[in-house]
């Protein structure tokens, strides 16, 4: 009894899964996904005030009343610009606690479930929580259908064939690098719209790439919207998309 | 009686479905794809001669005895470069016959799932019957999990997170192509490799990418190889892939 804490037994923690629910038709979860959130005593999810946001909406048929729910839910509504320093320190406090409440459940044996729209580890939610637990606790990532191949689905022809090299790219770049990596590529996905749709306009427009693009909302709900990207709305949601297939270039 | 042969009556024709059965574990199926074998009269996929391919084997599940198969033998079982004539006339006139077989089951009313290992739109073989029949047919692509993000659920962090921008990258490339795509990007992942693996790693070496590549072969599958890449083999198989996971640049 010298006052250490013995280290933790791997043969007794829970692992933390992240599990890709796909982007949004719950017929698009993968059976892996179902079977693995039905087998965690524990799912848990983000969302905002008020909601029980996205993942866990996607995959409400995969999760029986006797498992323990553990929302994260997110401090800011309102959206701040990830530059500014509040929004940065209360987000960084948030998704610490969040990982330091899902810690607790591994510790004591119970794996955890954590929902991810689309895949993890594709500019995925996950990602916070990986960073934080998969040097303390076995982790294990569920690949999802990204909203970005399901966008293309809606596509009058193939998103990459032959030697097209494609692209995907955040909207929340700045206005000179959007232009530079539409250009360096065949085939584009700029994610992350929402208010960067303005800036993304005029990049496309540099770029040359306005007639060959088209625009996905809520790729696979029943909102969903597809329509050629110059009879776009002016306002879209974050998880709006433009799609640019590739004209299957030979290396 | 004019000799004119009436047009096909829309509401009597199959509809042509390019199923994404995902990268190898016939888990990573979505409920989507099971349902829409399942349901279709005809199941078509490609394979080599004396095999019954990947894509058939990943849905065996999904399949009942009672459902006609048609399965469409490539022609060329040794890999001839896709720039040489003979190549590309036997396999154009082999995608040709592929489709009219499909499109006489469409046209008597029979709907066609065609099988697609990862996702029918990202580098799929699908590509090849929905050039030749959407015109004539309805179609339509259920998306899936692609080898892509399964390869990327093994690395150790995530594929891309903030502004990192991914490229998706043929490595049928020439070295100089190869190179200006990997360094144009935060996040990289190279694929069909196989033969041109010597190419794609001296491009990756020039690229300045080699310590933050890993490389995969056959991911979900029982034969999976997960490692950096500078323990690679010196052979790797077509269906091998090098990722490069972001750092997770902030834009």
């Amino acid at each position: 009894m010298n006052g250490e804490i013995p280290p933790p037994n791997p043969s007794t923690l829970g692992t933390l899964f992240g599990v890709g629910v796909g982007p949004g038709d719950p017929e698009l979860m993968t059976l892996k996904a179902v079977r693995t959130i039905g087998a965690c005593p524990v799912v848990a999810y983000f969302c905002k005030r008020g909601t029980r946001g996205q993942a866990r909406r996607i995959a409400d048929q995969a999760i029986a009343p006797d498992q323990i729910e553990l929302p994260m839910v997110y401090p800011v509504t309102v959206e701040l610009p990830p530059t500014h320093p509040e929004y940065g320190r209360q987000i960084e406090a948030f998704f610490d606690e969040s990982a330091e409440r899902i810690a607790e459940h591994l510790a004591a044996g119970r794996s955890v479930a954590a929902l991810n729209e689309g895949d993890p580890f594709f500019y995925g939610s996950f990602m916070h929580l990986f960073l934080r637990l998969s040097g303390r606790f076995r982790a294990e990532v569920i690949p999802g259908v990204t909203s970005m191949v399901c966008s293309a689905s809606l596509l009058p022809r193939p998103l990459m064939l032959r030697d097209d090299v494609l692209s995907v790219i955040p909207g929340t770049l700045d206005e000179e690098s959007l232009v530079r990596a539409l250009t360096a590529a065949d085939a584009c996905v700029v994610m992350k719209l929402g208010q960067n749709l303005p800036k993304v306009r005029r990049a496309i427009a540099t770029a040359g790439l306005a007639e060959r693009a088209w625009y996905v909302e809520r790729a696979s709900m029943d909102e969903q919207r597809f329509m050629p990207f110059l009879e776009a709305p002016d306002v879209a949601p974050y998880f709006s998309q433009i799609v640019i297939p590739g004209e299957g270039k030979r290396g």
